[in-house]
């Protein structure tokens, strides 16, 4: 399908289920999909940080933006994650993502190697000119270790190397910065701010913002549409109420124990165990090393997720 | 070959030379591999940071690994990077370095995604224990963001998951701990552990460290195997001569000019210039989204050089 | 006066005028004082970090506080920063503070030294234990280097321990989990949460949080006061128009030559020169070693006013 | 008395006994100077790090530079810390260890304001320029967040600004660049390089280095008193084994749990209690908001002195 322009709506990172083997379950990202199709979102987001990325292998993450798109069959736009160290590395991952028939790819700066803001610069601009595909921006600086910077993004964007952004860097400011940044050129009007900050949704759509690629989404795909669409309304106490809704349903993040696990155990486990209390999903295994959640981890899930009427 | 038990003495880690289209340069590889073997290494490690792993695409570090391995023949043992952000993308790499024939594999902790040191533990064991190969543990924090902890360094150890570590933190405190804690052990005869710091490799040595693996015993492999022997013969008073010769030249780092490019472009510019203008490979460029140095960046290379006695 | 409570409204971080030979330029810095009355503030908070605490003396420090709470006579509530490294040392600083009749006191987590969430509740609970007035607790990550935790925070507000939070992290999902946390909680009725991110306040409010100190509300404080007022008259269409013009006017924190100065002397030279060049300080001079701007840069501070409509 | 050009030799940075109501303990502190002394210390560096000078109100650091002073009366030289965030507050702090008559003092790069090189640079000159005593540069990432640039250094140290470098940054490369790059210039005859890295001192002055100034020296000042004559008199074997001897030592800095206790509670905590066993001090508390170490803790730190025969 044509990608929007710009994107707009609800993107929420898809999560990659795995098979008790570790293999990915097609059944259950199936089902998934439909789940998130049913909940009204507006595209999807394979292969992000909420699926996993960093834990696939190239093997896994073709199979699922494959199967992905052939699933959906353009009744949304699809986009894939390239996300890899440095330029060659993310050009196949968009390689790939063509080939399947993705609709865009979304690229962070290069991580592990130490980079430089002309590097940077340099990298989405060659991603852009030999990709195939329109790019959008990640800035994720918990995972890549450098913020990207808003007049570089705006520029980027002006020379027609960037669609959007996906700002999960938690900096609203920031996010505002671009927002408004674009909003002064004439020549944007197609560049999609989209928010990666689940508990500050309708304070980006006030500010402007196109969207939101929400990991809590996965679980409640139909909350993250009504608030999308109380704040494209103009019904702001709505989407205030159904943001808060959606904040006390997040602290299933938090249910791991941080002596046992990390924070990617610990809130992907619980966006897996969510899917698996909810019948959406058959295993709630995340990939190696995370640590899985115990029963009485998975039980404080369930009871997050009877608290918001999801069970 | 068999894996040396422990492995020591000199093994850099080997530049990656690229044609001007982005290409492996084989040829330049394999001039290089016998411009190392010439100055008396010990063993070679592809793949690793001074190799750009983190810029090179599959494709490109299969060339690599199987390139090596097959030219080298048995003479030296190889080991691998196995560079990637969680265990089962690693172990993709495992696997390939196992069928070109590798002695070995590096591996980091996780990285991009959030960890935990169970989470490390795990994926090391995880590596060892599915892997074909014996594992080196690569700490390198300024690429990894975290710091690899002696304790846990022996743990592994003692539990067979680990047959080195490649010490790149800079924290020789650090590397003293694992170098005394082995040592304590007696179940850790064959455990190596190699510095991958430049300028203070006769205090790693002196200290009992089994090996170096110099980015910069590209540039001037017989150095660092002088400064190896004079080490392993007691001559502190001429391996730290030469150690302070090896500072001197390990300055050509610095040439880049901060304001265009980063760390890296600069470092691994300079040793690829330097490998250029000595005549080992054909073309200095380093893998994209880095900066080349320019022609007077170049020229003080050369400097460097001639004032090292090496053009 | 007593403090309102919970403490709502605008309390900017009051800049501290300085003499060409770095003294407290007390005739300045109460022609400051008044500026911002006049603008309509709700509070006033002296020696935070716009007011370049970390750059004064104890004896400048002592006469700042002392001058502003004669000055303003029990018009307004004033906060006095208590900006130092560890506990003994911050406690000194609240008994200035108390015996200057200052009506509450502004305290980060230990800094410099290595600490533990175990210490920094301990920090706070000594503080507000020992000390004489109301503790705000300061989180500012960029300084103090560990970000407060929202249930840490929320924990010591149910003790007892803490009046308020000054949320300077930029990161507006944590400020939620504050402001949610406390509205959950009955015991908290008057626990102040307020935001110190100037480009987001229209949010923050929207969120439920009770006030704002804006470092650029020093320039600009009637902005603010406006932002505030259509915020609480649920006039959110005029808040964020007033918001964004005040975001626009932010840009002025950038008119440093980041290859000459730090961010900090380019903000607060920037906050510095305004107030300058809107007549209100004799002296746009920061504190040492802060690098002045130069007369280019200030220019372009007059620009941004102007556009502003505020010269 | 007149300060040893370059200064040489074991400086230890002095603890700071305490009563138990968190007053400065002089029967105690004096008594540590006797134990330092008689451990055949070349000098002593109050208000350090491991003097808990963070934790200190100008008050207790003023009577620990003052009655130290004293109590040596010219016996060795005195260095005291000025660690504060930023110059004017700093040269408070110097005028107080003139005033006493301190041989020196020790300062680091501005901290808790965002800095820069050109910033960092302006105020060690400052501080030298207008402050009455030689100054050492303190280098001491962990707790300042940033690091002193080795070229920077030089350049102070040649125009005058530095007398020394107190090296606690861990990175023996860094220190390796100083000390070489001071010894190529023939104007540095008199600037002293100090390595702060308790378990590398024997490779540190096998580089070039001046002498140590150890935390650790406060618990077996003999220890590293030995070291450093061993490593003088070229006897690297001794040297070396003394060093491992004082690295198994260190271990005591682990006693602490970190679930319960940070870094510093831990580490100081143990060097004060090793201070009581031994019979130095008279109470083995740690400044607020540190966590003391339990009954249990306490009792693996007479276990270690026991090991290293200091029981």
């Amino acid at each position: 399908m044509t990608l929007p322009s710009p994107l707009t709506g609800v993107v929420p990172p898809v999560c990659t289920p795995l098979t008790p083997d570790n293999e990915v379950d097609v059944a259950s990202l199936e089902r998934l999909v439909d789940h998130l199709i049913d909940g009204g979102v507006d595209g999807l987001f394979v292969l992000g940080s909420s699926s996993e990325a960093a834990y696939l292998p190239d093997g896994h993450r073709e199979v699922v933006v494959d199967r992905v798109v052939r699933y959906v069959g353009g009744q949304l736009p699809v986009l894939a994650g390239a996300i890899d160290m440095a330029t060659l590395r993310v050009l196949d991952h968009v390689r790939t993502a063509a080939a399947a028939g993705a609709d865009g790819v979304v690229v962070t700066a290069p991580f592990y190697t130490r980079t430089h803001p002309a590097e940077i610069a340099r990298h989405f601009r060659l991603v852009a000119a030999r990709g195939e595909l329109p790019v959008f921006a990640y800035d994720l600086p918990v995972s890549v270790h450098t913020k990207l910077d808003a007049d570089l993004v705006l520029e980027l964007a002006a020379d027609g190397a960037l669609a959007g952004l996906k700002d999960s860097s938690g900096d609203d400011g920031g996010l505002r910065r671009v927002v408004l940044g674009a909003r002064a050129r004439t020549d944007l009007p197609s560049f999609a701010v989209l928010t990666g900050s689940e508990l500050t949704v309708d304070a980006a759509l006030a500010m402007g913002a196109d969207g939101v690629v929400p990991g809590l989404g996965n679980v409640d795909p139909h909350g993250y549409v009504r608030l999308y669409r109380y704040a494209r309304e103009g019904d702001w106490a709505r989407a205030r109420a159904e943001q808060e809704r959606l904040c006390a349903l997040f602290r299933m993040v938090g249910v791991g124990d941080p002596l046992r696990m990390g924070a990617s155990s610990s809130s992907l486990g619980a966006f897996k165990a969510a899917l698996h209390l909810r019948g959406v999903i058959a295993c709630p295994l995340t990939a190696a090393p995370q640590v899985p959640l115990s029963e009485a981890e998975t039980e404080q899930v369930g009871k997050h997720l009877a608290a918001a009427g999801l069970l």
